[in-house]
């Protein structure tokens, strides 16, 4: 039976050989929570087991601090106080305030291809970039899957995006995506897996990769994936954890939704307010005034991205109407930009450069934006209120733009400027 | 007629000879506002003055965001949207999230010698470092100083504080001015002038005197003051801003009270919670152990105290109980520091390094703390609930003693591990 990579991975998880729309109860290989939605995965764990139960097991629950970093409220303080108590009694794995986004940690220290994986919080689709099948779920799902080890699933469907041709210069996989989600739509791909592919995807560093399977979730897909190749095992041998295991992918004659996109001559894509699906080329929204510049999350906050900005940046200033922060995704990243100089070209233009978290992504700590205000953001939601007041704007970008844009304090195509 | 410099400086101010007592209308040299403070002076000097009304002197009044950087809420983005379009309609000049914390981006940019400034922050008693008189006044006052250029004045009467003897190893400015406030107590120079001198504060460099003159409210004191010296000089000097003018000094016959301090065998200071002149030696909180570890603020976030911390963590790993906090004082500090290789130190220890601003010291913004938890601190308060929960704990050092305690997660002496 021809199978999908989601197919072949739920099948492994079950234990059984299953096709897409079946339902399946399977076993999970790590399990991710986060300050904000651990409390509550933790009160239905109880609620389950009893307080004084264990993790199905505490090798494979990973827990980081990410979205009120370091805390931001006697509230986040608490909340921190236990879960690192929950931790330290369970004896699982917690970066605590120190590892940096939570998804990024788990791509760089513990995601393997054809691995089943569940993140309490929506982008988890990202690790999907390293060939496995990852998802966000409610916080009283991960309690069931801290008391069980499994989680019951419809075995998704798969849409193949097969995009070919050439990419500009200063157009990424953000723009690529982006311009996939304007395609289909916010509701495009829902409870559908995302399969990247085609020429341009196969060149693409994992970077790219997992900016693209991160926002997988914004046309609704349950996970985004790029068939395991070359340049996964080399990103996960550059993590020092060279894999020798099975390299699970999809069958030749597999049933797929196929979508094509032509990338060639196609300009740095923007989500313009207030939904990630308003995709436009940024000739439309050019010259649009800016208050505030967010390059970091951990959709566009690794190395690679800092050094598209960074190169950008190198030698000018933050114009004088503009904030600019910038947020590396994890201590992996901020150590790496900080010895290479990426912190000190930051630094030097003017930018706020904070300690890895979320930042300003989901306005719930730092970097809030105020009524009539706009925010350029290489995040990767611009719902109405998600980075401050609900009478501000977000528009999404590249590292690039975001980069020309805190320069000229103007939404700029940094085609036109290096 | 023998004079203090404290009534040499109001006598300049208020165009007469005044002496310690008397009441006077005095001209304002500098007034400083932030993001906290400013919103109640703007509305206290348009009532004043009316809406349409210009300050008295433009080249005269500063504006820096500090203490919710960048903006932690809505209401935070909202003032700072308006205390811009101020600053603008103005021609004010209005650091903005860029410079760090407002007092620091004073002395290096602002403050000279003879002048009298006020600031609506009670720790602008720092400015007295470069021989000016510097205080804290409330937003009403500063309302009016926007309006007229002045205020009333009681002329302060001095008390001098002569520090004799030698410092140990890994005793600072920090540990003079702690012993000083324990010695005299909260209210014990209330009103009064507190001048620093001796042989011990003649030898201190800049860095430290800006921490002893930041902390003389801690006793009452209506300003913190270092005679200006060859020191003074040359500090402008690096700031590129030589100083030519007249050196107004005490006169040898002047009035003061007077207090002595050897600090010969003098451990490192404590504040212990919950009052500033709660203050012991080190070796009697040894080995309490710490949650959090914040190395900042105005008082020490300077490059030479981020240097003693760096000295003692380089090659360190902060303990796994605690989190460290490092935020430089001011852009300029975090320059120095990051091309020095400081902030490496601390990433690669494991610290948090965020932008400049204050950070913890207020409990405002992030870096909070929960309830039982304890915080070492270098800033300069630790009452009741200001750095999160009322029920925390948090303990003031210096830098060498955070640094230490970080490693070891529990109070250390610095003097026993290097």
């Amino acid at each position: 039976m021809a199978q999908t990579l989601v197919e072949k991975i739920f099948s492994k998880a079950s234990g059984k050989e299953v096709k897409a729309g079946e339902f399946v109860m399977a076993n999970i290989d790590l399990a991710m929570i986060h300050d904000i939605t651990a409390p509550l995965a933790i009160k239905a764990f109880r609620e389950i087991l009893g307080s004084d139960a264990k993790v199905w097991d505490k090798s494979k629950v990973i827990m980081a601090f990410d979205h009120q970093v370091p805390a931001d409220s006697v509230h986040a303080a608490e909340n921190h106080k236990m879960l690192r108590k929950f931790a330290e009694e369970q004896g699982i794995l917690n970066y605590d305030v120190k590892g940096g986004i939570a998804h990024q940690i788990m791509v760089e220290n513990h995601v393997e291809p054809g691995m089943l994986i569940v993140g309490a919080d929506s982008h988890t689709c990202m690790y999907g970039a390293l060939g496995a099948f990852a998802t966000g779920i409610g916080s009283t799902d991960m309690g069931f899957v801290l008391a069980m080890g499994k989680l019951w699933f419809k075995v998704p469907e798969s849409i193949r995006f097969n995009v070919h041709g050439k990419l500009e210069k200063h157009v990424y996989g953000k723009d690529i995506v982006l311009k996939l989600i304007g395609m289909v739509g916010a509701d495009g791909a829902n409870y559908k897996a995302c399969i990247y592919s085609g020429e341009v995807v196969e060149k693409l560093g994992m970077s790219d990769r997992l900016t693209m399977c991160n926002m997988a979730i914004e046309m609704g897909g349950k996970a985004g994936i790029v068939e395991p190749d070359k340049t996964t095992l080399e990103y996960l041998k550059a993590m020092g954890r060279p894999y020798e295991g099975e390299l699970l992918k999809s069958d030749e004659d597999a049933e797929f939704q196929e979508v094509e996109l032509d990338v060639t001559g196609m300009e740095p894509q923007v989500a313009a307010p207030h939904r990630v699906d308003n995709v436009v080329g940024i000739s439309e929204v050019e010259g649009t005034r800016v208050d505030q510049v967010f390059i970091g999350s951990c959709t566009n906050g690794r190395y690679e991205d800092l050094k598209i900005a960074a190169e950008i940046l190198k030698g000018e200033k933050v114009a004088s109407n503009v904030r600019l922060i910038v947020i590396p995704a994890s201590h992996r990243e901020y150590r790496r930009a900080l010895k290479e100089g990426l912190i000190e070209i930051f630094v030097d233009a003017g930018a706020l450069v904070e300690a890895p978290c979320c930042g300003p992504c989901m306005g719930g700590s730092f970097g809030l934006i105020a009524s009539g205000e706009v925010s350029v953001s290489t995040s990767n939601r611009n719902f109405i209120g998600r980075q401050g007041s609900p009478e501000g704007k977000i528009y999404l970008v590249n590292p690039a733009v975001a980069a020309a844009t805190a320069i000229y304090g103007e939404i700029t195509d940094p085609r036109k400027i290096k």
